[in-house]
């Protein structure tokens, strides 16, 4: 699914192999990714269309119906005039990422046309935006905003360097967000801190690198985690996929400590062979 | 300068008015907070056409040669074929908010045309992008990576609710970023923790709030304090100019320190007048 599309002058740093094959390296899909980033902000840049058919860029806040963005901007602000000029629009909205290098951080782009809510989704529509943005109650009522459904048409996902995919609007519609996503950061900062030699285990027993030497874990999502492995060949990244998609964040912990342990016994099994 | 432009139905909270004018309240003007929000990150969001005419909103990052943005594309990504289709483009820039509301936060627009950097340029746009993105060593070589400058035509300034205004091209140009923007942080979490005191002296003696009880500083920049200052008529936003503007962020202490002198001074002799 992620593609490598850049001609490589060959004289970036390359990536110890795996040395056997990771045994599940499930991953979530495109729509997948992009919903799951849709639901984790309430911030994003909206790009419209002026009189002149030039791109205007700006900053809106926006609730969710369903996958799509649910705008509310004022009609005597440039994007509020370009959006009932032209219902062409696009979101891009950015994960949050600690990295201070923005393209390592995931991103989407959201692209379509904005209606006005149906009259049965007014209501919904509205309860959204007022839930991603609290504030919005004091404004929303006055004269001159409007609410829109940016009905999307195509979606693009990228996860970073490298990382990059298209989903279909039936995808992205079909797709939920990930359940495990907010959990994530402590559960990553938990099994870092006080679960290294799992990783490390899971790694060698799981993740195709027999010979690593530190493992660390740098994303979680509902079907596995993403491991940086350090060994005497270099440092690579590999997956370690969960036995079944998690449900939900409750499941993290038990499915973790299960894997933690399967690989902690393949590493005794490994060392008695060898004996 | 700053505008409310909305349609307001009149049962927003309203605000105590200051009892006298404030001494002096010369703010940044639309070019230089401009300047400043471009100069204060890396990351963007361009706003760029499809083939279509259709409006694409994409994550960048860009580095700055003068008030330019520079950019660094794939020709294989969506926005890179885009630009090379048609060279009109916008970025928004949004300055680094805690806010959970991203509508408190300033954010900018700067839209207009990208070229190729000229001969004469090619070097500094090369290290004005290394500058702001470092690892961009490993791929702005690469054969599908060009780079691009956004000659900017218009400009937008968002401060928040209710504050907004356009610059020209020219006056974003001759504008410069504001020398104590770094610094402000800092400075703002110094004074609210050990000179709440002086902050509630200069409100009453210089903000027009003499029943000022408490005062918080919210901003700072070249040309002075945002203050909020609470009283028994309730919570308002003042604004204490420096006496001349700031040119470094090594003056930021020594004119604090002064205004704080002369307020409290000012208190003293309005006690001694009192009695």
């Amino acid at each position: 699914m992620a593609t490598r599309d850049h001609g490589d002058p060959g004289d970036a740093p390359s990536m110890p192999p795996p040395l056997q094959p990771p045994t599940k390296s499930d991953r979530p899909s495109a729509a997948e990714q992009a919903r799951t980033i849709a639901a984790g902000s309430n911030a994003a840049t909206l790009a419209t269309l002026t009189a002149d058919g030039d791109p205007w860029a700006s900053l809106v806040a926006y609730g969710l119906l369903g996958g799509s963005p649910v705008l509310c901007v004022s009609n005597l602000a440039e994007h509020g005039r370009n959006l009932t000029g032209d219902p062409r629009a696009s979101v891009s909205i950015a994960a949050a990422s600690s990295d201070p290098d923005p393209l390592a951080g995931s991103r989407i782009t959201l692209a379509g046309e904005v209606t006005r809510p149906a009259a049965s989704e007014q209501d919904a529509a509205r309860a959204a935006y007022l839930d991603a943005v609290p504030a919005a109650r004091l404004y929303l009522d006055f004269s001159d905003f409007t609410l829109w459904v940016l009905q999307v048409r195509r979606v693009r996902w990228v996860g970073g360097y490298g990382r990059m995919d298209s989903a279909t609007a039936e995808q992205y519609t079909a797709a939920t967000p990930d359940p495990v996503a907010a959990a994530s950061a402590r559960a990553i900062a938990h099994l870092n801190a006080d679960h290294a030699d799992a990783l490390a285990a899971m790694a060698r027993a799981y993740g195709g690198y027999p010979d690593t030497d530190v493992a660390v874990c740098t994303e979680i999502d509902r079907y596995g985690l993403d491991l940086r492995v350090h060994t005497p060949r270099g440092v690579a990244y590999t997956r370690i996929g969960f036995p079944t998609r998690l449900n939900s964040a409750d499941q993290l912990r038990p499915v973790t400590k299960e894997l933690a342990r399967l690989a902690a016994d393949n590493s005794d099994n490994a060392a008695k062979a060898g004996h």
